[in-house]
């Protein structure tokens, strides 16, 4: 395994090349198809997206086992060794309806410890990329640690169908806040809690949801956990809530 | 009165001049005073814009009445002659926590016809404007018609307060959507509708927040009402569906 610094350029690379093969696909008509429901598709975009990093990350790193969205990848059933976590196109429903706010997104796990995330915002090609080691980047500025805000002084991204089914009182919640935002690509929702745009994001997430916004979000002391706030389990599906220390405090208190 | 198309230039020339002014002011720290509630603000650009656009205006239109949100303008009564209704900053709460997914608009309106809109994307530097006598334009790009879309077959923005409160059975025209989405900002969320990118956008508006998205709206064949499709009144405040056709008759089927 190489050094980190060189890893990340090496990924930055992956992600621009996977880019320009979607700009160019998204030229021709998109075959679609329905998962668990009419509300959750993948395109053969999602799946050649996969099978594309997949290949790159099996060439850099023969000790790779890797988890990934469409299956192309290994059964993961542990965090021992170098887990890779991909998720070849988040936000499908909004790529497929909007050709906007998608991401593509790769988290390395080396003994269950998050080393490197990656998420790509595609159309305003911005890579928000890094780790503990090294910090959070886009091309042209390291991110910094956002103001610790708390619940009322910021927006939360939230899921749609969590808000109306009221889950964890978000409704109370809500109104505690400054205001909701949804923006249906978890992706895109972590981006806005890194870059301070939100102080917060609760939604139901599997872990190529949540992988890279992880490791990201972690190295700018924000916190990542289930909303009750006990830890996330790295390999099923978690109600995660990303946000400020402060942010995840006063919701604990609500929910409690 | 002048021409429509050098009408058109001239708008698009305060617009600019208007946003780097506004780029140039977010880097001192800025003056916030709340409104109604805590999550109703406005800020000193807000009003140092919409002053600058009524001295625009009155010097280029000599008849000009203006209804602008901060109440720099005129008390307009009635639509008859050269009525402009401008939102010097439209997305305050965005504009304040994220400083991005905000907009500028300026609608002209001649005995009650929309003539000219425009919804500025301030952050992405791209104005959306024109009317009924030379269509809708960015700098690069003519819009064309939205795809007819069912409700089932687009994304739906919606107001979170209304969507929380269930006003016109919201959740239910949620679950019979692809799904909804929140920006917070009335401009922004007419682009996304203009653009195609969702099928339609209901909230609770003022005259500023939907005068210009109207004109450009009807200009390219979507339908801009109140949610039962009965018209909008232009100088109050309407609970306001944009939409495409067939999801304005799929909601006003939804909501009897």
């Amino acid at each position: 395994m190489k050094k980190v610094q060189e890893t990340d350029r090496v990924i930055r690379g992956w992600l621009e090349e996977v880019r320009m093969d979607v700009l160019k696909e998204m030229q021709d008509p998109l075959a679609i198809s329905e998962k668990s429901s009419r509300k959750d598709l993948v395109t053969n975009i999602d799946k050649s997206n996969e099978k594309k990093l997949v290949n790159f990350i099996r060439q850099f790193d023969p000790e790779a086992r890797i988890l990934g969205e469409e299956g192309s990848g290994d059964v993961v059933q542990d965090m021992k060794g170098h887990v890779w976590i991909i998720d070849p196109l988040d936000g499908t429903l909004n790529f497929v309806k909007q050709r906007d706010n998608f991401a593509i997104m790769i988290a390395l796990y080396i003994d269950g410890k998050g080393i490197l995330g990656y998420i790509m915002d595609v159309m305003h090609d911005i890579i928000y990329g890094g780790g503990p080691e090294i910090g959070v980047f886009t091309d042209t500025q390291k991110l910094r640690t956002p103001d610790n805000l708390t619940l009322r002084e910021g927006l939360l991204g939230v899921s749609g169908p969590m808000l109306v089914h009221d889950r964890y009182h978000l409704q109370a919640i809500d109104e505690a806040s400054s205001g909701v935002r949804i923006i249906g690509s978890a992706g895109i929702e972590f981006i806005q809690v890194l870059t301070g745009k939100q102080n917060g994001y609760i939604s139901h997430l599997m872990p190529w949801d949540f992988a890279a916004g992880k490791i990201l979000s972690e190295t700018l002391e924000l916190s990542v956990t289930k909303v009750d706030g006990t830890p996330v389990d790295m390999l099923s599906s978690n109600d995660v809530l990303v946000s400020t220390r402060n942010t995840q405090k006063d919701i604990i208190n609500m929910i409690r």
